[in-house]
């Protein structure tokens, strides 16, 4: 693709000479036919030696001697340009004789459902909707349009996706919540007989588990992306355009706004809740309810400025235990000196 | 099926009128068709403005103008009457002619297999036992009878389970421990041998991972609830009736007695012993043997009253820093000023 | 296989009588035809009453009336002896007429490939190598010899592995990393465009997921063991010979060098460079820059010596603050008697 093209498909104009672009790179490994961004300062040196055709950057760090797209955003326009050159995954197309397609499912047309896949009775895909191998599509899920399932996905019966939703490799949607009765003979199965419903946009990692609500439904918003081997228990309520890293596990009926986002391996509480905007630092552990716009960091979780200040402070704990500990032995000696005087 | 009909197969009374029950809800979503469960005090206004057509309750909470199921130990009773409305999974039945079943594999009689599931050689599976899409069943493996596979879940070689087990979708059962001798030329492979022996009524959640021993078996006893992304490692002894909340980590050849829970994310040192009814607190992290009965929390793990308290403390801790240096300041200009008064 | 076979093979001498050994057990349960291991001081008890055939152990520990296999290194040369006896996994050789392979896909001799496994087009495996049931190997991949992909283990485009590697049940390699730009109308996904590449002798634990760098490659160096349940970010660069333990975290472009060890759950930030034989301890959150032969633990992590100090101090951390207000309250006191007599 000329660069022109590229340029004129985002909407941005460049500098210097078109030429052929054949791929995107790194600054550091890019070649004369190739595309690389600028995407911070810290990557200035690698621009200095690049041997990239041209670059994406600010203006700003354009110079003569180089073909650069120049650019207000360059990390949204690196997702822009990077879309033109990417290859999707796969290499078939169609439903394949070799998958299991219930005779009451129903499938759009331009479907791709790869061999090994299975869709149960009165499921319903989207047009464009790609089922990989292995995939798993119970009865009665209904998915919307352009989504795209990788291998060994699992959809238990009656998942609900939007359009443009992806499930990555392994990810498992509406396997049974954790729920028990206490009995005098052991714990006593609450069959879950809800649903996951979620939106459009969304991204689901892989190997991520997403329960089914006990009645009724675990949500999750359009355009939330999720990581891999995150765990979402029963009736989760998750807002729009929330993120939540790699190993982040939220517990039952916890509920969160819009634009919450939880660092890696973070955990909530179950049954509690958190405003728009909230964001917890990796590793937390949150308890309580939180007001939109907290930032927690912690587990227990607290405020981040005094987790930032107590994470500083705890190294020198043991420290403080023998100043203390000095301070306890001068204040006796001063008592003793006291006394030793009102006796003199 | 009618009121009636329901409270007499939970072997529970009811107030009000008999009606026909379409469905089980909660008491915010219910219709005048569908029976909801009052499970805690909390739910007492949602109760008020119910369209229920039934509620259970406890009798105290029976109203006049409402058609009440009894109950004495609603979260149990609630289990009873959700299990006969709960639809199973799945839409097939038989073993397909899409699946792969090892001629020297032995099947009991009202077996399901689907499409795509495999059945090693001399692997033997129960009445009643289904596998879904993608399973596999190693070779000498032993199932009992009554045991669901939910798609893609995985039993390596000699897997023993009881009856009435269930495997969440994604899990792995038999992969090899984590076993290497140390080497000049590197890591070197102890190879694994042992076996996963898994009891009865046990449920195993979805994409979690439970090695096979070294040697002998790994082994998790009857009534063990396991949930999502678990890891339990090789040679590990779990007892009866435990609870492991989701992402728990469990180290090699650990023993947990009966009736043990551990909350979400905490995790268990190698080789360490947990007497019944411990139970470990979110995120924790137990690294000695304990006591039955003990209640621990953190990370390090401590006992669970200590843990509360410190908790409390933590976020304090910068400010104690300070405090302990203003005590060390003002100590510092007594002792000047001592020395001041005894040179006049 | 004799005894005398078996030193042999693993270049041992023994004392005592030969015998026939099928089998390797451990000291509490192996019987008189079996061979099991001392591995270590903890065990001798076990070995007074152990009906052992044959005992692996050191010279020190061997006795008139036993047969023993003598050895400098019982760890290593009991992985050795284990391998004589281990069956590898699996029933079935050859490629199945049931399993999935591209007219463009290139198998070289000696390739398994069970029922239901898939290979895109242009994917290559190594001769020896074997494709267990659900495995799924995307278009453009690259295997060497004796690979063992375990069921339901997903390669995604264009992934590499070496020769011997082994990738254990349920693993995810390749899928996209998680990368976005903001944008006014939410996160716009920054398609991942790299692959994974993983060397020889590696091993990857079962549900482990390890993205495909955004450009470029998320890189697994040679004799590196990966654990169950490890998420490896996108540009990721990990030496050799390292050891990662189960549900660890890997955030995108960390830099591992040559033997680093994690522990448990235990996680690093994005960006950041740990040395050569770098130790983590378990649950630890690694967030700055560590030089070789660091030890660290906690959450931030610490020196490792600190840390376990800090860990004991921690459980005083309420007794310490009530002590700091007991002094404070001491030396107001004492300020107040002093101001009395300074008025006197």
């Amino acid at each position: 693709m000329r660069l022109s093209e590229v340029a004129g498909k985002v909407g941005l104009t460049f500098s210097g000479h078109d030429l052929d672009i054949s791929a995107v790179n790194t600054l550091a490994l890019a070649g004369p036919a190739e595309l690389a961004p600028l995407l911070n300062r810290k990557h200035l040196p690698e621009l200095a030696h690049s041997q990239a055709g041209a670059v994406l950057c600010e203006e700003k760090f354009a110079s003569e001697g180089r073909t650069c797209l120049l650019s207000k955003n360059v990390k949204l326009d690196w997702a822009r340009v990077v879309a033109l050159f990417a290859r999707p995954q796969g290499c078939l197309s169609g439903v394949s004789p070799q998958a299991f397609v219930h005779p009451e499912a129903r499938l759009a047309p331009n479907v791709t459902v790869y061999p090994f896949a299975f869709v149960g009775a009165r499921a319903t895909l989207g047009e464009g909707t790609t089922l990989f191998p292995g995939v798993y599509v119970g009865e009665d899920c209904v998915l919307g349009r352009d989504c795209i399932l990788y291998p060994n996905s699992v959809l238990l019966a009656a998942t609900v996706l939007g359009d443009r939703t992806i499930v990555h490799a392994g990810a498992v949607l509406g396997s049974d919540g954790y729920g028990y009765a206490q009995s005098p003979g052991g714990h006593v199965k609450v069959p879950q007989v809800g649903v996951v419903s979620v939106g459009s946009d969304v991204e689901i990692g892989a190997n991520t588990t997403i329960d089914r609500a006990a009645l009724d439904a675990t949500r999750i918003g359009d355009g939330t992306k999720i990581d891999n081997l995150v765990q979402i228990a029963h009736n989760v309520q998750i807002g729009r355009h929330c993120l939540l890293i790699a190993q982040v596990g939220i517990a039952g009926s916890a509920k969160l706004g819009n634009g919450v986002v939880m660092a890696g391996q973070a955990a909530l509480r179950d049954n509690i809740s958190l405003g728009d905007g909230v964001q917890v630092a990796g590793q937390s552990g949150v308890g309580v309810d939180l007001p939109a716009g907290a930032m927690v960091g912690g587990s227990p979780a607290m405020d981040i400025a005094t987790y930032l200040k107590m994470s500083l402070t705890l190294p020198k704990l043991p420290d403080l235990a023998r100043r203390v500990r000095r301070l306890e032995k001068a204040l006796e000696e001063r008592q003793d000196e006291t006394k030793e005087n009102s006796h003199e």
